[in-house]
């Protein structure tokens, strides 16, 4: 787990703390590779070297574990949003050709957040238990896919004020803009994760986006 | 199970179909309830009235049943293809305004198509037991959503033909089309299956893709 998405928030020190660091991890590996329902709280004590008996000192049941870990992660969503953030940059382009120039871009840093094997296989683990955990499911979907929307709609509205994007609902368009641009490659990485595309496909599938999008909602 | 994507192909009779038949109709209610491991070829058989000997009698084990019962849902995708279809109609249209309303019902039937919970299910039910079945769920992605894409390639063929489309890349045209459509509500409905969205949410849906489509791709 050395992804910077997975990374605990948690500095905290003392014997205490690491072993629950170290049941956090190997728990996340776990649930990752063998979903909730094929990950057993004594194989989490053993993959972490520490006795049950700890573990539900810290944790009151493998619920609350599987809950910790994916809230956890998904607050590290915050990677994929600054992805977006950094990539909007902090001058707005004033031409089309550099807005569209500046949309690849976005496109490009939303995709190849994404697209990275931990994430997808968060979204596959969030997305087998929904049946089971949906409050978990619906906190992900909000602090994740629809806070990208968010960023971009607030990112969009400046061109819109400029005169480049012409879009009554900018919301709508901000959705279509970032659909454009993951759905694509997202689909099929969700059912064919050993065929994700080249940094050339993220590269065109991105073109592709912002030269589609400005094509629809430019001015 | 009465959705007519989930009815099974076979028509034979007998005991042994009958049978059969049951085993396959419980075990899928299971999977798609439960997933591939928290099912249980005991909790097939009492569901199915049938001893685990009958069912090891048509399936070896519970990885050729889970195979089967995926592959005949798989291969009911045609279900969603034939409301594309439909939705194109035969005679193709001959006006912008009337093309626009054409691919309004399109996105319209395609969001019906797969916004079913049925379907949604066996999304999730495939994406979860993406690591242990990869050919499976290959298998799925391209008898399904690849396939309702390059239907839609098909039918735009005679509208940039006669004019309407303008697109270099069909495939890469249609595929824009096909998750302007799609990915909005079935990125959400895959992590909020309780808030599906209402007919009038559809109809939305569907106008806003269609109208954003042509207006990258109209001529």
């Amino acid at each position: 787990m050395t992804d910077d998405v997975f990374a605990g928030a948690s500095e905290s020190t003392g014997r205490s703390a690491v072993k629950r660091r170290a049941i956090l991890a190997e728990a996340t590996a776990l649930f990752l590779r063998h979903g909730f329902r094929g990950t057993s709280m004594d194989e989490v004590a053993s993959a972490a070297g520490v006795s049950k008996q700890t573990i539900y000192k810290q944790f009151s049941d493998k619920h609350s574990l599987f809950r910790e870990i994916v809230e956890g992660v998904a607050r590290n969503a915050d990677t994929i949003v600054r992805r977006i953030t950094d990539a909007f940059g902090d001058e707005p382009a004033s031409t089309r050709e550099s807005l569209q120039a500046r949309l690849t871009d976005v496109a490009r840093g939303y995709l190849d957040g994404v697209l990275q094997p931990n994430v997808l296989s968060l979204r596959r683990l969030i997305i087998a238990e929904v049946e089971q955990f949906p409050d978990l499911a619906e906190s992900y979907f909000r602090q994740a896919p629809e806070r990208g929307i968010e960023i971009i709609t607030e990112r969009l509205a400046p061109y819109r004020d400029a005169g480049l994007l012409r879009a009554d609902d900018l919301r709508l368009a901000a959705t279509h803009f970032a659909y454009l641009a993951l759905a694509p490659a997202l689909d099929r990485a969700m059912f064919m994760p050993s065929t994700l595309p080249t940094a050339a496909e993220r590269a065109q599938l991105a073109a592709a986006a912002a030269r589609t999008f400005l094509a629809a909602y430019g001015a």
